[in-house]
């Protein structure tokens, strides 16, 4: 048993998902879940992803042993001025937010001294959102990354560690800024990249010639990754400013050093560009 | 029957899915392929891509009702100016080339009077090419673009057009200059966009944190598309180069404004161009 009671706060894909997982597992005595529309919470409760749920907030975390804020980033800050008051002293909070750095000493400084805040990022995204989209399956060789400073409580970050392993996620660690520049350029990027796509389909200069009806399999997959929750992304981008600025910022340069290289004639540049694509594309699919 | 005999120059992922599609009608009598790699032509005959091949090119197109360059597009006006002296009067060319625009009146031009040049372009790329790639279904609801112009010859055009029918493709017309600006936008940007993407995860400010062994669901749809042939890449994006510039400085343009509105905390303008994107999807996958 690796805890007697936990409490998801956000029961939708990614805090579903780890629910309908670890009741398979049985190791955590109950799973209580908090939300605010109840048919959602109910429908949990029917899949088997949560025990019960409460839509009180203090009555759903009093008993708690770990708190996981499964909502989106911009709800952590009130959330945690919420839950502190009413939480048991070595209490856990993590999350699983897609934004670390400076929530890290936030979070911890708005929750009591004796509870241990541990920032957490399942890597675990997909375009569908909700516990309709929830699976026991989601954390199978998924990437968890948390992301301890030096204030975190070691015991408690090696139970939040635990409690992914149990779910057959990859635990690994790194600094909270670190974390922030990274995601920015391999996921937040990336969004802002399929959404300005999108975008510029239905600029006038195009619009009129109806380009999507002529879509072929490259922009599909646009579209998919265009497809994520917009309230979502809008936190994250709000939240990760800094580090999205600098990626979208690396990212315009090399844009510009494309658009030279075929302006003047470049094939060999081109080439060399389009090579090293492939490469990565090995990297990233070993 | 629709013709005696085709000839395919270039018999790669899609000459040799013609070539397999229509064997399998039985609507050609004989079909000829032409390339420079005998292991290829061998493996396309072995396969029923093709019926025979030669190597020689002159010959493999002198009894030739039509033709069908199917090689990238950098080697279109080299190739009718070694077809032209060898095709009989009456013979159509046409292509699978991704760029039409100022192609489709060079081409004629470099092709005998009494020779019809049809252009198309089958919206059916894939990640894989050559040869071991091709598959008789791939034209199956596939989108065919043929780009007339006022001179093109309407009866060489509907021959064009039941060549395609034939092997279930959806055969539509555009003007090949509206043909360049839609492809721009709808194939060849996405590309531009996500082989930048790669080269970005590699500049130096972020590629010490080795930011690819984190790559999530999102980052694997831009390598995907980033992993087509560079070669052909190269050659589409120096042919339709006008376009493509447009669509880049659009792109760009989009960018900076998903930027300030980051910059400016304008949470309801990012949201109003998320939802905007995920409509899209709608219309594109209908």
């Amino acid at each position: 048993m690796l805890f007697k009671q936990i409490t998801i706060i956000g029961v939708g894909l990614i805090g579903g998902s780890l629910g309908l997982a670890l009741k398979k597992k049985k190791n955590i005595k109950t799973i209580v879940g908090y939300g605010r529309r109840r048919g959602a919470l109910h429908k949990a409760v029917t899949i088997n992803a949560i025990d019960r749920y409460c839509l009180t907030l203090s009555k759903a975390v009093k008993d708690a042993e770990l708190v996981l804020l499964a909502t989106p980033v911009g709800t952590f800050e009130s959330l945690c001025r919420l839950i502190g008051p009413h939480l048991q002293p070595g209490t856990i909070v993590t999350d699983a937010g897609s934004v670390k750095g400076d929530f890290v000493e936030k979070l911890s400084a708005l929750l009591p001294e004796d509870v241990h805040f541990v920032g957490g990022h399942p890597i675990a995204g997909r375009e569908k959102s909700g516990i309709m989209a929830a699976t026991g399956v989601l954390y199978k060789g998924c990437r968890v990354i948390l992301t301890p400073n030096i204030k975190t409580n070691r015991d408690a970050l090696c139970k939040v560690a635990a409690l992914w392993t149990s779910v057959g996620a990859n635990v690994s660690e790194a600094d909270p800024y670190d974390h922030d520049r990274i995601l920015s350029f391999v996921s937040h990027l990336p969004h802002v990249v399929a959404y300005a796509l999108m975008e510029t389909l239905m600029h006038p200069c195009i619009s009129g010639l109806s380009p999507v009806e002529y879509s072929a399999g490259g922009l599909r997959d646009f579209t998919r990754i265009a497809a994520s929750s917009p309230e979502m992304w809008r936190d994250i981008f709000l939240s990760n400013k800094k580090s999205i600025i600098e990626s979208i910022d690396t990212y315009q340069e090399t844009i510009e050093t494309i658009k030279k290289k075929i302006l003047s004639d470049d094939g060999e540049g081109l080439v060399e560009i389009f090579k090293r694509a492939n490469d990565i594309r090995e990297q990233a699919t070993q």
